[in-house]
């Protein structure tokens, strides 16, 4: 492969071979091949994470680019147990950008980072030239305090137990439909949402939290994949009792998409000790924001390093890492 | 005005009202209102800071995007006094770039890294369609350590001494050159440089610092006048004392460029106590990359949020804060 591909974007196989090979090879040190949503520097105590924001449209059901950028970021700390303090933002606007547009989204932030107890303390402003940007990128780089230590890809071991917070690929599924304009007056919108104050009450009741990750590009598909790698160990997932909402199973067989493999911006996944299982599952669906969590599986020797979908009949397939070009711009 | 200029993006007038009137308006902090080069966290034993590069053309004389990005953050923490430890990178490549070009800015930006003792400890990998960007884009988002305490642009006061660390202008002219094909056979190239081991030496000799700041966007026009409005003073500086190069020269005498307005990224203006600058100067005339350091002006009560340029024959005029379109995609 000479030249880059969508498929390099894709969060799945070709993305982290592109990672492994150049980014990770020239840029090694210890804290980045953690691979970790975060990276945990200052002795433990802090997480450290970025991640641009291209999505199209910029506004979408359920949120914006704004929302999503602060979501995107405060997610990624919060999953290694980090409360979101300190982000910046950067944006690159297209000249010809109407203002009003870049304030709603600016207040969309606003919001979004009250939510989080989160300020932007340092910004970037850069203005192109027409057609050099589709209109409006933003970064958003976090600091978080970790507040529950040890939660990694790396820290699953057998019997753990594997909840999804709630149904799956609504972000993939809208923002398709939003982007090609298919006007399904379906209720479907994106999952967008920041997910710290479900955090912090998982951490408040002491839960025995392996590991946690939002399921964003690759989607399920892709976490439970690099977690199975990471750890060496064999993921068994019960197919029927993942929650897809009706309209995300119409979008999947109407385009021929894989729900585990849409992405996600406000459903996760948690890694648990067996025994804590029960109260994490119960403590989760007392709260809005997950109030369709389920037990979808657990950790087993069964197939080291592989994922395996399981179904009432009692047949399985292997669920792979997602590969090809998916959904570009989808956050 | 309804929609985005490129004199938003200009480093000067416009972009800082746009700052101002947008994002500090609705993202309002303490930490934020300092308007510094990079906010200090951590109860002051922080800098962070970021910066996303658009650079056009990606390889040029004295450096290349990569090499650009890591300075271009570096320097903003170094001019905070702080030491460079921990950056983010997150890329965004348009479909079809090619691989190898994107190895080469990867290598640029590790032998820079090395320079500031710095790691890259998480990153982002963002591929867009043709036509959503231009090539590429890195942000890059930096944690330092700051050895130095209280460099502010809030903090000069009568009689310090402006010190600027090297010719001007000359990375705006160079990128003008490069992207406009104009082939003058000409020895100018970007000064882009990482400025830590230069500042290291400054806070090693224990020079009383009252401010730093590299002239990126805007150059040494826009600096001064930040310093003059935040600090309430009048800089004077003698025009004469400034090195200006003779390409810079010619390039503006050309095109009608204000040199004191183009980009620099990796020269900077210095304001030490009076009684510290003839030691501060001879260090920095004794390092390779400040060796055409000079004492160019001094802190006054003249015209309080002015800078005021001197010539040689007794007249004077203000140098204004830059405004207008300057050059897009410098940084």
């Amino acid at each position: 492969m000479k030249s880059i591909t969508l498929a390099h974007g894709n969060g799945g196989e070709e993305n982290g071979r592109l990672i492994e090979e150049l980014f990770y090879r020239h840029f090694q040190n210890k804290i980045l091949h953690q691979a970790e949503d975060a990276a945990v520097i200052g002795k433990g105590a802090l997480a450290f994470t970025t991640d641009s924001f291209t999505v199209t449209p910029l506004f979408f059901k359920g949120g914006d680019i704004g929302k999503l950028s602060i979501c995107g970021t405060c997610n990624d700390l919060a999953m290694m147990g980090a409360k979101p303090k300190y982000l910046t933002c950067a944006v690159i606007i297209e000249e010809g950008f109407e203002i009003s547009a870049l304030e709603k989204i600016v207040l969309s932030m606003k919001y979004e980072l009250e939510k989080n107890g989160a300020i932007i303390v340092s910004g970037d402003t850069k203005v192109v030239p027409k057609g050099s940007v589709d209109k409006l990128f933003i970064n958003t780089t976090g600091i978080g305090e970790i507040r529950y230590k040890g939660i990694s890809a790396n820290a699953l071991s057998l019997d753990d137990v594997i909840i999804v917070s709630g149904s799956i690929g609504r972000h993939g599924a809208s923002i398709f439909l939003e982007r090609e304009g298919m006007e399904f007056s379906t209720a479907l919108e994106s999952d967008c949402r920041s997910l710290w104050p479900v955090v912090e009450k998982l951490i408040e009741a002491d839960i025995d939290i392996k590991a946690m990750r939002d399921a964003t590009r690759g989607g399920v598909a892709a976490v439970l994949n690099e977690w199975a790698r990471q750890s060496d160990i064999c993921i068994e997932v019960e197919e029927e009792k993942v929650p897809i909402s009706r309209e995300v199973k119409g979008v999947c067989e109407l385009l021929g998409f894989e729900a585990f493999s849409l992405a996600n911006e406000g459903t996760f996944i948690l890694a648990v000790s067996a025994q804590d299982a029960p109260k994490a599952l119960e403590l989760l669906r007392s709260i809005e924001a997950s109030s369709m969590a389920e037990i979808i599986g657990e950790v087993t020797t069964g197939y080291p390093q592989k994922v395996l979908l399981k179904t009432p009949y009692g047949t399985s397939r292997f669920l792979e890492l997602p590969s090809g070009e998916l959904l570009p711009r989808i956050c």
